[in-house]
């Protein structure tokens, strides 16, 4: 594959505008709506949370997406509308239907995401109130703003655009995402909103976002505590080139939504809350590749774990004792070899003879950390992304609605 | 049943001595040396750890108990002697030919035990060279000093007495406990260790114990984190009444032995690392017992609802969404009803009418605070215990080994 251009300045995408503004749906003064316009004739797909108390918007726009003429998505930060009882669906339904009075489409072409709050009412009086506004700031250049705009407790943007070619011609995929705590995925995501200007089927865009999903978002935790919200929405506008459903051409798109889809994800592990560093457990050599993503999970949602990353601590063995408790019954810990970066550290049951304590704390001290875990009993892998866990956390988490 | 005698100062058991010592194991001038010895016909059981990562101590001690002829628990603090690689068998093996060597005995007799730091070898020639003094401390009323002696974070000490009349004449149940993190035994427990003065077979005393470390320990999580050193041990000494495997004496020790247990469990509980409260979680009318465990275990283990109760912020929707993600395929989140402590919180997918928030963060500020779940979807129940997370949690972990 030759190269991508990589930009974390999100780009314009042919057919796609996108506007935010301050409704005041929480707090004043901040942006905290989102509508993202596209082009008539796009395609879109998306993975929802698989949280049994999914949010209102969630069954509203899985069911608005299988009409399947999607023209606009609206986010609001600030209230979940989650745990909203009977009310909740009429309140998502509602905020759709001032969308397709302003913009003269159906309410089923508008796709309706919330995050925030759980179990308190959306106040869809404000929403409806700033659709006139959020419809004039509409435009080509708009994601970085929306990237903040939908954010939480996240403390950085979360964007990213490939630039590459396809037979075709050029052709762009910009991504955002927003997520700091309760993240853990479960065939899911947090908030994702992801366009291209190429034209997929419905089968392909389906099958290329599930593809990428499951290499990205389902491989994050924060705290291991799956949202009632989480969505993952990938548009294609076809205004760019046309793709197969198999090919070179699909190929490379794959590749470079994989890429996107990392990227996010990393980023959302990255901006955990209270985290002060991003961590990526990889375990080798599985009998499995669910096996290896247990083990992973496992050792990436420790909390004994977390917190001695979070002080750069060495104290591999409770990385040992995460992966003895992950539910291999014939696991063989004789065998398992454990890395931080390129260091081994533990071998044979205990620590390795070229064990460096200094050179261990060092590799831990940096602002993003590999752990690895060779179980040498198979062929798969599998890469989990997560922060480490400090006090910051407790702090943002015991004071959220304050 | 009719009233036992509860104290909640361990008293003697008779067959049974204990005495306690500062070996400078790992800090100078600190009880760090258990002796336990059980009189000669006394039998013991125990369950262990299903971590894979089993420490050394943990093999010797089963095969040990194996040969039905126990004279001695040795346990000490400072280091785990897990992740010790090969030295570890020998160590943890020379400790018991100390104790052995000492008390006329055979090391097979001895029943080792080990809880601390991960990865660093034993210094077994302190242990050794302390052998002499803790004989020498052996006393019936050395109990309390050894739930002492046997913490490591711990700021309480855990211990229990039950004093009741069997048919054949008084007996009397003293347990002591260890545990404030890596504390979610599965199938086993951290350090505890009960003795009574009953007799009873091997298979009647195994049963008895398997059925309350079931209700107890294995409800108990602080952090999700299965330790390498799990062990929970029951001697009966015989010097006092004998009890067939079945019939009223039975039933009357087992509740004895249950209640005995549950006491130190939710002491472990209440002592959690950093914790500020004690948190029984319990799950009614789930459709099995199994379902209902885990619904209480995701509640209790999820960082969200445990922050939220560091604040005493009745941030419920969190608790919906933990159950939400609990793994019941076909739960009808409408039917479910959560309470803290008496009061009604949400029920019909959303928030009670009669919700009072100022009545339920009151509730909440209790040093011990219930959460019940009414899946009114069977007739299995579950309770479990766990504490809040603070940030207290984190700093106790990210400097333990400083």
């Amino acid at each position: 594959m030759s190269p991508c251009q990589h930009s974390i300045t999100p780009q314009p995408v042919a057919g796609v505008r996108v506007g935010s503004v301050c409704a005041g749906i929480r707090q004043p003064g901040r942006p905290d709506l989102t509508l993202i316009e596209l082009a008539a004739g796009s395609k879109a797909g998306a993975v929802f949370t698989r949280n049994q108390f999914r949010a209102a918007p969630v069954w509203i726009a899985e069911r608005h997406l299988s009409s399947n003429a999607p023209r606009y998505l609206l986010i609001n930060t600030g209230y979940a509308n989650a745990g909203t009882g009977e009310r909740g669906e009429p309140d998502a339904l509602a905020c759709c239907r001032a969308v397709a009075d302003n913009c003269n489409c159906a309410p089923e072409q508008v796709i309706p995401f919330s995050t925030g709050i759980i179990g308190e009412p959306l106040p869809v009086e404000r929403v409806a109130a700033a659709i006139p506004n959020v419809c004039a700031d509409l435009r080509e250049d708009g994601w970085e703003d929306a990237a903040w705009a939908i954010h939480t407790t996240d403390t950085r943007a979360k964007q990213v655009s490939l630039h590459f070619e396809l037979s075709g011609g050029p052709c762009t995929i910009t991504g955002i995402a927003k997520g700091a705590g309760m993240i853990r995925p479960n065939m899911a995501t947090m908030l994702a909103f992801i366009a291209t200007d190429a034209g997929l089927s419905d089968t392909a865009l389906d099958r290329a976002l599930r593809h990428s999903v499951g290499l990205s978002f389902n491989r994050v935790s924060v705290d291991g505590d799956t949202s009632t919200n989480d969505a993952c929405l990938l548009a294609a506008t076809g205004v760019g080139p046309e793709i197969e459903g198999e090919g070179a051409d699909f190929e490379r798109f794959q590749a470079a939504l994989d890429a996107v889809c990392i990227d996010l994800a990393k980023a959302i592990a990255a901006d955990g809350e209270g985290a002060s560093r991003l961590v990526e457990v990889e375990v080798r050599s599985a009998v499995s590749s669910a096996e290896a993503e247990q083990v992973a999970f496992t050792v990436a949602e420790s909390p004994l774990v977390k917190t001695a990353l979070a002080a750069a601590d060495p104290n591999w063995g409770r990385v040992l004792a995460a992966v003895g408790r992950a539910g291999i019954a014939d696991l063989d810990v004789n065998r398992l070899r454990l890395f931080f970066g390129e260091q081994l550290i533990a071998e044979h049951g205990g620590r390795s003879n070229n064990y460096d304590e200094a050179a261990a704390a060092a590799e831990l001290a940096r602002p993003q950390v590999a752990v690895t875990i060779d179980l040498q009993r198979g062929n798969s892998n599998a890469t989990v992304w997560t922060c480490d866990l400090t006090a910051e956390y407790v702090r943002i988490n015991a004071e959220y609605r304050s």
